[in-house]
């Protein structure tokens, strides 16, 4: 089986698995809150991976980060931290976490404007930034947009956004770009959400790198860790692992970025122009590429291609309750083309040869459903 | 070392993580949301796994499972969906998760009703319901109190709240329970929090056990797992451990109650009365045993034992701010008593040497540190 669905989730590193199962033993497994020595020493290990995830991220300091166990619940923290009144300006192109967090605070009463996308699903800076007024108290703006894999330059963003009202607070989602493509935080970048698991980490680690003095609250209450910003005794085994995982991809980021892309580029040629378009710009992260089977359904084909042996994600894998992905719409897609929609999704171990592999098994797979459903092909 | 200190985190089951590293890896470790083969399967060992998990606190079904990452988030979300006005009544024994729930409640203005404590930190059932109103849309009681073990009898105790007003959700924080005393949901429970970690499960899975038809909102918006109520990708190894590792716990539940009640009482005799004074009653969880050790301070004596072989906790490991611990000065202790208190907590795996030379440690070092600070202690 080819796996290029590495945007839904990736295989763990096993190196940085097997460096971490300590952390499920005794004593490296003890609560990092417990006053005797190995419990002591599992908050040493805790606040070392904390320091080697910000070094990645924010070597020039001023950051700090919180753990949480999900991207998810860091993008919640982070939404409904800080937009409590006012208007909140995000965008049409935003993964679930903040985007259906928004419409629970519309629900409860609070403004929520959403910046148009364009074709490839970023957004233009003057879309935000024309919502944003001297009541806004948090602009969210994905990073990397988990479906086309367009990228928004936040820092540039950010620094905008603080020029029209300073004390906004920025944040961006982080998921997709952390460990994928050449980036630190700058700019008014405020607070920036990471996951472990899309980057060789297990579930259960993810953080939100917070700008020390930016504007947060705890989400989870409790026992007061994470400096009381989120509670619940600490995940060292998906901490430690997170790390390592995350050493391992800093480690080589600019080389397999480079490599990724030659991959990108080699499934944009290899794939049969009579069937797909290619909805992610060239300037997307390499990493994921949207395609779309006009007149076919994802779905069927997804299945097809999994038989065939190759797992690849539709555009809106998590929120499968609408057969259209809301963001493909946003790009302004019609629902003829949002129908077909694939998302390939590479990783730093994806082999060439899998993707050559990958692009006959597209071709060859497209081919025959296309000649199975001649019919309605036809009109 | 011997490990007493149980309570805090239990050594994950090494049997049930190494059933669960295949969760880890290929392809068992894909994204269950996911539509391919390798997906559906992991969508389906986490449905087996809420069904397994639900057989054990549950067999007379009526209830649901939600997964969330702690004990901690689990308690929020009960917290914050149900009491969102009128007053919230609970007790001054909860957990941290659902005290400092509480207190910001508190601080975004709702009231919050606090029942006094017994001196072994149970809860009279006539405090919490005489509370109780028409207006109060929650009411939570921890089931097995975290620092002294004390059992409150929350079936009877919720029938008696539906009694007063049947609209009221009643939630019990049963993670010091679930594995370790007999019990199954029923009475007037809507909402149940549980926690791996504590049963030899790793961290990462926990979850809240819903009355079917409960109220209870999402606390976690995204991608619309767990039926909407909790959002994120679901952490399939976590929550395969954490079924193992309560197959094993259940199969053997009332087996362990029983050894442990004997090491309780073990320990109870066998400790200096001199110097330790037992808090938690004889109808306490045996898997808790809280002791003070008048006169002295819990963490000195605590790092003594430590070096000593031995590693307990002290009633505060959580939220480690205060001196005193919270729950034991609503126990009604004093402060010199507060502040040499022990929190002794066992599990499956404690074995009876370990109970005796534990026993002779915490003698053979609370006298010494008696006689090393005789002029104090003499005061």
């Amino acid at each position: 089986m080819i796996y290029l669905d590495n945007a839904a989730t990736t295989v763990p590193d096993e190196g940085a698995v097997n460096a971490a199962l300590k952390y499920l033993q005794p004593y490296g497994c003890l609560n990092p809150s417990s006053l005797y020595r190995a419990g002591f020493s599992a908050h040493k290990e805790i606040e070392e991976a904390r320091r080697d995830l910000l070094s990645h991220i924010a070597p020039q300091g001023g950051y700090e980060l919180i753990f949480t166990a999900t991207g998810s619940e860091a993008d919640n923290q982070a939404v409904f931290s800080c937009a409590r009144r006012g208007n909140f300006v995000t965008t049409a192109g935003e993964h679930a976490a903040v985007y259906q967090s928004a419409k629970e605070l519309e629900k409860r009463g609070i403004e929520v404007r959403f910046a148009p996308l364009n074709a490839d699903g970023s957004v233009n800076a003057d879309a935000p930034c024309g919502l944003v007024d001297e009541k806004t108290p948090l602009v969210s703006v994905i990073h990397v947009n988990n479906e086309t894999g367009a990228v928004n330059d936040v820092a540039a963003l950010s620094a905008r956004v603080k020029k029209i009202n300073a004390s906004a607070v920025f944040h961006s989602d982080g998921v997709q770009a952390f460990g994928k493509i050449p980036f630190v935080l700058s700019g008014g970048i405020d607070l920036y959400t990471v996951s472990a698991h899309k980057i060789g980490g297990v579930r259960g680690a993810a953080a939100l790198v917070r700008r020390k003095g930016a504007k947060l609250s705890a989400y989870i209450y409790g026992g007061g860790q994470e400096s009381g910003l989120r509670s619940g005794t600490e995940n060292t085994f998906a901490i430690k692992q997170f790390e390592f995982a995350a050493q391992k991809k800093f480690a080589s980021l600019q080389e397999d970025f480079s490599r990724i892309r030659g991959y990108n580029r080699q499934m944009r040629q290899g794939l049969d122009a009579s069937i797909y378009e290619v909805l992610s710009s060239e300037n997307a992260s390499p990493y994921i590429l949207s395609v779309s089977a006009k007149g076919m359904r994802g779905e069927v084909l997804l299945h097809m291609l999994d038989d065939a042996g190759l797992m690849v994600g539709t555009g809106s894998a998590c929120s499968s309750k609408s057969r259209f992905s809301r963001v493909m719409l946003a790009c302004g897609l019609d629902e003829k083309r949002a129908d077909g929609v694939l998302r390939i999704s590479f990783a730093a171990t994806t082999k060439e040869e899998e993707v050559s592999e990958a692009v006959a098994i597209l071709n060859r797979t497209a081919a025959a459903l296309r000649e199975r459903t001649k019919y309605s092909w036809k009109k």
